[in-house]
């Protein structure tokens, strides 16, 4: 019978279940958080003086003149050398000149528009636009209900899913965890099929080696109509600086594979002071920034005018223990000047959101993640990765932090547009009607703003001690549990055009037996 | 025997009690944060510009002279009428000229100097200094061993001990929490007999009515000798406005008590925007600095050049409840457009650390802290009042919260400093000697620098996973749970007079036969 579907639903039943979901969706306030960008009105916070940014970029290019970096990858050294930089090839190790340098990095663009397959998700970065991206590189996920376990495909299409239902997640994130359950050589297709098929969110794919990246082009290509669009970058990834002063060859491929074909580097070394950058703040920050500059300046060199983001990833370390230390002073002070040095040389910013060392999505937690978020956003980071749901200095990703953090980004979403002061808002004739001892709940003034006036939060509890406890006496992570299970059962997929769905199951089928059991960086 | 005390104990048992816990408190963190007030290098936030600025200043100047205030205090309505304002005796109301405003405004002292009975803990109120105090005006208190509860005196003297023992709390803070256990008549001499003998700290006490100031004075001459000292202030309180405009007769008691004694007054309007004010920011603003200017020049008309602080302490309501919203991004904008207005007018600023509405010292608890305590800070805010402890909107004072607060205060005060950029920071020829791929954790350089680096937590657990489960697997509450316990038994008292504290115990108990039963408002 044609009216009934596989599962034995009439066509009556599957009507009701899709507007009982469309109705779901209407009440679930998270679905409808702003779509656009966030844009900030505020100047950048800024913590050195002119003269000391001027003293970082000088011991910056005295480091990559000097001292230089060691470049794992024949045909970066060959691109370094022809560009006129001092190679050692037997030592993979090249010196650059501060004018090879600066005039490579002047060739990047200072914004760019970064194309999602939905061109209603575009993205423009730089200039006074910040992106959230969410977290990456897990290894390990929890939540209330399983705990701390491996991650595996279906844990990477619940956060996909998840990141494609969080308005201000802008995205769809790159390697949000670890899928244990997918053979070394194929996590790349499963990662892009879910990246595609789930979500219409700007793509991003490991920038590891050339053959992901080759693989993450062939997609890109299927998903954009079989060539890349000339107006502007549609994937990307994110270059790794073996700190101190080093890139290895899984990351040159990625960086010269990514920006050949014209699409996005971000350049982020990974410094603990202390450990892989010297214990002082200037000295790390001199370190990442010819780390990041020489990066930029190798893809302006495969490709002038590759979009290009400067990153920064400069915490401390815990001196006792030598592990990663987040939500500090000293990384609050190296996400400001990060943003001072990227400036200075007109290239977007990239930061880092939610880094914490906590265990559980507990106070600490929570701490940590504003101690880095504060100072991130202030320092106008245009790219925020990590943007939800680390916990465990990046170890693991948390379902319930994931909805926790996604609050933080929606206050900032409000709290950067700032506010009107004109006649209508400085509401004279209100104050002088309500008069002293009255009160405004009531008026014109603020009937006419109730639903829009002030944020509305979807975790935060405000109700009085009784009525929290009647209602369970739940707390901020299991409220966000049962957040992340009604949103998995809300979500429905983006439209895919059925061609494009069948080239991309092609192609992937195809990859899959070409490189199973293959060594990716051979 | 005079070799025994009254449990009995030696003189040896004694002494190795007092090793024991001199050995305690050496390896107690907690007890070794910096002592010097926190200093800010950063140029305050702003969000509103120039104008804005001024537009707020004339929307108020015209609720000053068009609008007027309630002021429900017949000897606040002689001060001001004296001065020139137009009052209405049977409406206990007055309208201000800007003129008289700004005049009087003109005479507060832009910095002061707040003397504590132990000269070290003096306080610089201004410039570019801070201070943190503790929670005030909580009811219930909670702990993870015995839950939420009423308060009592034992819980007061407990919180009191912690603040004396948190080289970051600055003031030993006002009404901690509601001794629920002492007459209502008697708490006032409580809470001062508690603060001076278990704190040598800055003094507060309530400025509510005319008999409670005029005990805090009392006991402040004796503290100081018996005069109180010609060179600065040595106690003050919180003047809060009944919002909208209208000032009642406990408080101007309050503030004509302070300001004659020429102690200080911390005058501070409470909008929730949309409730006590105008639902939009601008207006609530304007109204905001109207209160606060009306209060400070009161103070001033009283005595010329009395210590005064700008208050800020305006948010927005849910609408949809009415209730109290905290650490949001209204209540951000207002934080700092609080420092903007006062900055104006040359007045130190006040404005609350940990304000948020959770019920539990969980990951909103601390997000909304830190959406409060991030723009206070960085509003330039020289006195960070509620700076420890709060739950519930204000309700609850937590243990756990407590110290979990404090940690972020430590946070602060060293990123207020900021760091050097200079050759021995830059760190070249440590960079040189490691090289590309070396580790900096064992040179000369970082060994140097090894114990003053970084800030070390005191609660934040940085623990690979595996060694904080065998730890126990404790949340960051649990963590401190544990050393709110641990510092309360390494607790001792401040030195003090025997004299003086003789003085105290009789002052106190002649003011409570002369109070037992007494309204001190009639």
């Amino acid at each position: 019978m044609a009216d009934t579907d596989e599962a034995g639903q009439s066509r009556a039943e599957r009507a009701a279940r899709r507007a009982r979901r469309r109705r779901d969706r209407a009440q679930t306030p998270f679905l409808h958080l702003p779509r656009e960008q966030p844009h900030t009105i505020l100047p950048p916070l800024e913590i050195l003086d002119p003269e000391q940014v001027e003293q970082i970029h000088q011991a910056s290019m005295t480091i990559l003149e000097e001292v230089g970096l060691d470049f794992l990858d024949d045909e970066a050294l060959d691109i370094l050398a022809r560009a006129g930089a001092k190679v050692d090839r037997e030592a993979q190790h090249a010196w650059l000149d501060r004018e090879l340098v600066l005039e490579a990095v002047s060739q990047a663009p200072s914004t760019f528009t970064w194309h999602a397959r939905n061109p209603a998700r575009n993205l423009v970065i730089g200039g006074d636009a910040l992106v959230f991206a969410p977290n990456g590189g897990t290894v390990f996920v929890q939540d209330l209900d399983r705990g701390r376990r491996p991650g595996t495909l279906a844990d990477y299409a619940a956060l996909v899913k998840l990141t494609q239902m969080c308005n201000l997640l802008h995205t769809v994130g790159e390697q949000l965890v670890v899928p244990h359950d997918v053979p070394v050589p194929l996590r790349h297709l499963e990662r892009l099929r879910l990246a595609v098929t789930l979500s219409d969110k700007v793509l991003m794919e490991a920038a590891h080696g050339r053959v992901i990246p080759q693989d993450a082009l062939a997609v890109a290509r299927l998903v954009f109509g079989g060539e890349l669009p000339p107006d502007g970058p549609v994937i990307g990834g994110v270059i790794n600086v073996n700190s101190p002063l080093r890139y290895d060859g899984r990351m040159l491929g990625g960086l010269i594979s990514y920006a050949r074909a014209g699409q996005v580097t971000i350049v982020t070394p990974f410094i603990l002071a202390g450990v892989m950058g010297p214990v002082t703040l200037a000295g790390a920050l001199a370190q990442q920034n010819a780390e990041a500059l020489a990066g930029i300046a190798l893809a302006q060199l495969v490709r002038p005018g590759a979009p290009v983001i400067y990153g920064g990833f400069t915490t401390n370390a815990d001196l006792r223990s030598g592990a990663p230390a987040f939500g500090t002073p000293e990384g609050a002070w190296a996400a400001i000047v990060g943003g001072q040095m990227a400036r200075r040389y007109g290239l977007p910013y990239r930061g880092s959101g939610t880094l914490n060392t906590s265990k559980l999505p507990d106070a600490q937690a929570a701490s940590e993640t504003l101690w880095a978020l504060w100072p991130t956003v202030l320092a106008h980071t245009h790219f925020v990765l990590h943007a939800v749901g680390w916990l465990e200095a990046g170890l693991t990703v948390s379902f319930e932090k994931f909805l926790l953090d996604a609050e933080n980004l929606a206050l900032f979403h409000r709290f950067l547009q700032g506010f009107p002061v004109d006649e209508e808002s400085l509401a004279l004739a209100s104050i002088r009607a309500v008069g002293p001892g009255g009160h405004h709940l009531d008026t014109a003034h603020t009937r006419a703003r109730y639903t829009t006036a002030f944020y509305q939060p979807f975790l935060s509890d405000r109700q009085p001690f009784e009525s929290w406890q009647e209602a369970g006496a739940l707390d901020a992570p299991a409220r966000a549990n049962r957040l992340w299970k009604a949103l998995l059962a809300q979500y429905e997929p983006p439209a895919l055009d059925p061609g494009l769905a069948e080239a991309l199951e092609a192609f992937i089928a195809r990859r899959k037996e070409e490189l199973s059991g293959a060594d990716l960086y051979g």
